[in-house]
């Protein structure tokens, strides 16, 4: 008999089917056995009785096949029950669980929880963020493609750093040393100049930093975007806020179960505040007597401009634009207003920088001028500077952190429990 | 005034647009310019005349603004024209092109062709192959969405190796020695169990394989899928079949274009022939006097396959099924009816392997017994069997390699052509 899903029963009632799915929860009262069936979309109560009641024996998380009639049952969540006929079991554990999936959160430590990670995923609160994070690569590649990008795939071993050298990871090549890329930066501003003129990719970016936070791990996914033939900044923070409007409206729609378990109410992501790096300084500077560190914003700078923000204008987002060039990669184009910053931004969410992003030089006099004044030895960047001596649109982009963007949606604590299988410094495994 | 892109032009007949791109080609007669306008949707014919016709000075590949008014030109393959009224410089090339751009093949071999890839990629024929692959995955993606499976993203940086060790590249990962994962093969099955049920994922595969061919390249992207609750192989075959349709109806609508300039009709991927492989033995040997060697197909074995299954039936695909333990990983469920056969395929298109799949063995017991057998130690697969200890459902999946499909589809001769920045072992630039 063809399976039948979890979320679907309700439209089979009076007729007998097929669910297959995990044994959530297992217990006997009255020579009945309550059996509750849990596979992707959902859990079903299934009542077994007669010589069902005691055969086959049925641990927790015992995968099953179950037939029966479904009928209704106004005290149970679902709405409907499972009379079985016949119960079989696909696959019975050998071993104790390490700890309960069936409760409504795990009860167990965070790092127990990723010792043991898939099981603990098996908990439909803990899998949660993973059913956002693939509607949010999906809907980040529905709106981008809408918008005439092309979806690249570029190398993660490389054989130079993105921006010099610093926290990368070393790879043994053949009889050579490479690195593994910290972002596509580069080769997607070389993919815009190649004539895609705008591109995206979703893929690994990968950071050897020794710190160990609730807010990095040293590989994660990066959403990035580079577009050409743009007028300015602006362009790219109304790319953005469409971005993220059209993102959140697929999240409602698509993850609305999802985002119950966790009590959230996206946020409404148009007319986000802008707020220039000087301004912002003079802000914290009065409001909060903290001055800015080199022109940049630190943790603490993200969480108290994002509180006066949302204060003063009701909006959990800041653009932060106009970061000094000495806060900012060397490719990132100054504002020819006034050179000593650049026309850059990050975007602010509930206190946190969700991603970076900005106008590129384009230029390949200033571009190479720019390295020589970062240190940097143009002779390094060949393959990238390339396309620039050939004619080079006016372009600019930014990427977004999906781990990160992911555990801020849902208001996790700890951007591991947005990654399935998070690498950080003392963790390789799973 | 809005930029309007070049494949919009004949909706403007009668109105001033402005268009921006690359001068394609630039020649004078008569005294007036005709210049080329190359965007990422195609090319216009910009007549310039009066000053214009000398002034601002234009090299192939300069990136321009043109405003002019639309006309007919029946003499144009595009059918419109422009009268540019406007001409300016965006950026001005500073050195010679290392090949013409504007021919439709480019005049280069492939090592220059690759040495200078963001130039070359400019020629829309060098393009179009990374449109086709960018409408691939999203149609891969669209489609498996549809069909309930979850988008994931596993970790690249592992502690060991997928099937035992071979083909690693070593990482170094602060005070310890990890490899690139060569496939998320471990991670998709233990998500399967994890309680997504189905899953999938585009990323990185990384082999340190020496060889130097034109169908492998050291990193590539693999686009993998994994799926619970399924009957046996011919489920697989099936989706597979779905899959292939539906990228194809895909290819037809959005990529007319990049098909025309390959040539390329696509073929019909349902019904496809199934053979076993105890049964292509037979046919090699008899047809073709070629004995199997350990069971499996070598690129002559796939080549006459084909051919031979061609002629047969008139599809350039095979599912070749039912390879002998011997020749498939550890995880392979062997085939209940003749244990030495495992429940596995491979699909063959024109010749060539295009992916590997099958069911996966699913209980703990003969997992474990398998791992023996294969001389590895279930110890150090520690993280991967514990979701087998728990509840496992039946599996099974494949994965196709993104650059190798494309390659097929337009009938590239080298997988590089179909790879926007290829890794093999002599080069790791651009």
């Amino acid at each position: 008999m063809e399976r039948v899903m979890c979320c679907d029963l309700k439209a089979y009632i009076g007729n007998a089917v097929t669910i297959k799915g995990w044994a959530h929860r297992v217990r006997s009262m009255g020579g009945i056995r309550f059996v509750l069936v849990r596979d992707r979309t959902g859990v079903a109560q299934v009542i077994a009785s007669g010589t069902l009641a005691k055969e086959p024996a049925l641990d927790a998380e015992a995968v099953v096949e179950v037939t029966g009639a479904v009928s209704p049952a106004p005290q149970v969540t679902s709405g409907v029950e499972i009379q079985a006929e016949s119960i079989r079991v696909l696959s019975a554990p050998v071993a104790p669980l390490p700890f309960e999936v069936n409760l409504p959160d795990v009860q167990a430590g965070p790092e127990s929880i990723l010792n043991h990670r898939p099981i603990a995923l098996r908990n439909p609160k803990v899998r949660a963020p993973f059913a956002v994070q693939s509607a949010i690569c999906g809907a980040f590649r529905e709106f981008l493609t809408g918008e005439g990008f092309t979806e690249v795939h570029t190398p993660k071993i490389v054989a130079t750093g993105t921006e010099g050298g610093a926290d990368l990871f070393a790879v043994r090549y053949f009889e050579r040393t490479a690195y593994l890329a910290q972002s596509p930066q580069l080769y997607k501003q070389m993919l815009v100049g190649a004539g895609f003129e705008r591109v995206f990719e979703i893929g690994p970016a990968f950071r050897a930093e020794r710190h160990n936070t609730s807010r990095h791990t040293n590989e994660f996914t990066s959403l990035d975007l580079e577009m050409a033939f743009i007028d300015g900044l602006e362009d790219l923070l109304v790319l953005e806020e469409c971005l993220l409007e059209f993102i959140f409206r697929r999240l409602r729609e698509s993850c609305a179960e999802e985002l119950r378990l966790y009590g959230v109410t996206l946020p409404d992501a148009t007319g986000i505040p802008r707020l220039r790096m000087p301004q912002i300084g003079e802000i914290l500077a009065r409001e909060y007597g903290k001055p800015l560190t080199g022109g940049a914003l630190d943790p603490e700078g993200e969480r108290l401009i994002c509180e006066y923000s949302d204060r003063k204008t009701g909006s959990p987002f800041v653009f932060a634009t106009h970061f000094p060039v000495s806060a900012r990669p060397v490719y990132a184009l100054p504002d020819p207003g006034d050179p000593c910053l650049t026309l850059s931004f990050d975007l602010l969410f509930g206190g946190v920088e969700m991603n970076s992003g900005g106008m590129r030089i384009s230029d390949y006099g200033q571009l190479v001028a720019n390295m020589a004044r970062f240190g940097l030895n143009p002779a390094d960047f060949e393959s990238y500077l390339e396309v620039f001596r050939h004619g080079m649109p006016p372009h600019g982009g930014f990427a977004i952190g999906l781990e990160r963007l992911t555990a801020k949606v849902l208001g996790l604590e700890n951007i591991r429990e947005a990654t399935l299988f998070p690498r950080v410094r003392d963790r390789l495994t799973p």
